[in-house]
């Protein structure tokens, strides 16, 4: 049966995460209900990461099997038309049936988005974490660069992870400041569940000075998640791009433009 | 009576605009709402400029009268525990019982962002105006200094306007772009209900190639609603400062900056 590959982006402070549940109010539950009107057959689909609640996808990748036939165009726009506002298809292409969307990644991009400020702003609210305390690049950077590589992440795994595995490969974490923003990039293998938050809570504690950076050595090496910081809000959270092996011929995307491009920070530097 | 001023940030797209309703979902009333539990009496505000539903403000000024003494600090933290998440207070200055919102104000500045890409953006709906067809700037930018200095902007009226007089001096209407965005800038004495978004309008039917640049002058010296373009979406408008005598002594904010602040569109040129 012929296979779709879609790219989606989507605002999460709206769903109740990716993944369907019995209310409906997920987002794959939006797709698939676009994908069945679209299509006038239900239709499943399969995503390269499951984002929880509150968590966006400048660049979330799904597959989907049909024999219904429609011309390529029309399924970026006819979907659009079908899906809520905080929910669009950014490009459709066929590929061959040994494309997996979860199974062929290589790699996952996210991105946080922190504004450190004294007052909150009501325009960033859900799509921007904030920091009250001053933030400290240095110091979290120096934390950041310990979690490169292969290693243990116990400690930033939460209880109702159902990974086989808690050894992930993490092959960037990145931070850059724009005036009060901060920009972290993300890139492993595949990420634990609500990894990325909790590392999140760990840097800032050490970009508040609550911790020195070295304690992130220690945190990893205790395979424990008692001991780290609280779980970060998912709200400056993004899926940004999910890496192929190039003979699918997926659009090659760059994850700054995509933040560029939707969410609106058109950072001087990238 | 003391005197205080507040700059006053929010996501419109939650509001039925700015002017208190009898259903109370309007941003005035969630000020005051906030304003009489933090002060513990009713307290009534006059604002600088009274946004639409859906239009957002970078900076809103407001003042009201109050006997309540409250330590200055905890006028912004205390007043923003007590606002929605899509509301808040980014400044609070004493001001002498000279100063008024709306009848002190020397002129008011907006903001309209527009993307212009063939599929809309789920991540910036309700906060950009989204255009699907080619703009072209050179004619868009010919057509806004046409609308420069004093004129009757009754084109660009709505029939429910309350002003005395159509009769508007606009002191600056500037376009850039960047990349995919359009960043419309008018500054002027005082506006017309609907006067910009009808501008918008007008702007874009001539970026999109549907009238020429000649048609601003037709339009104004027609003096008629029904001749110009259909009112453009509230999506990505934002009063984002009011100018007042330097006497006042009220933060200088420099509209492009809160922009980059809280929008979180940092154009690189800015």
């Amino acid at each position: 049966m012929p296979r779709m590959a879609l790219g989606l982006a989507y605002d999460g402070s709206f769903w109740q995460g990716w993944q369907t549940q019995p209310g409906g109010l997920t987002v794959q539950d939006k797709v698939e209900s676009a994908l069945a009107r679209f299509l006038d057959q239900p239709v499943s689909t399969i995503c390269a990461g499951r984002t929880d609640t509150g968590v966006h996808a400048l660049e979330q990748v799904v597959h989907l099997d049909t024999q219904a036939d429609r011309r390529l165009e029309s399924w970026v726009r006819g979907l659009n038309a079908l899906l809520p506002d905080s929910i669009a298809v950014q490009w459709a292409k066929p590929v061959s049936d040994s494309f997996h969307a979860r199974f062929s990644a290589i790699s996952r991009s996210y991105i946080y988005i922190v504004r450190n400020t004294r007052v909150r702003s009501p325009l960033m609210h859900g799509r921007v974490g904030w920091v009250y305390h001053s933030l400290r690049l240095a110091p979290m950077r120096d934390a950041a660069r310990r979690l490169i590589g292969e290693h243990d992440f116990s400690s930033f795994r939460s209880s109702q992870c159902q990974a086989a595995s808690p050894v992930r490969t993490m092959q960037e974490v990145s931070i850059e400041q724009y005036g009060d923003f901060y920009l972290f990039k993300f890139r492993a293998n595949a990420f634990l569940h609500h990894m990325i938050r909790n590392l999140m809570g760990a840097l800032l504690y050490v970009g508040q000075g609550k911790q020195e950076p070295d304690w992130m050595d220690e945190l990893l090496a205790q395979r424990d998640r008692r001991r780290a910081a609280p779980t970060f809000s998912p709200a400056g959270l993004y899926l940004s791009g999910v890496e192929y092996p190039d003979e699918h011929g997926l659009p090659s995307r760059d994850a700054s433009q995509a933040l560029l491009t939707h969410v609106g920070l058109s950072w001087p530097t990238i």
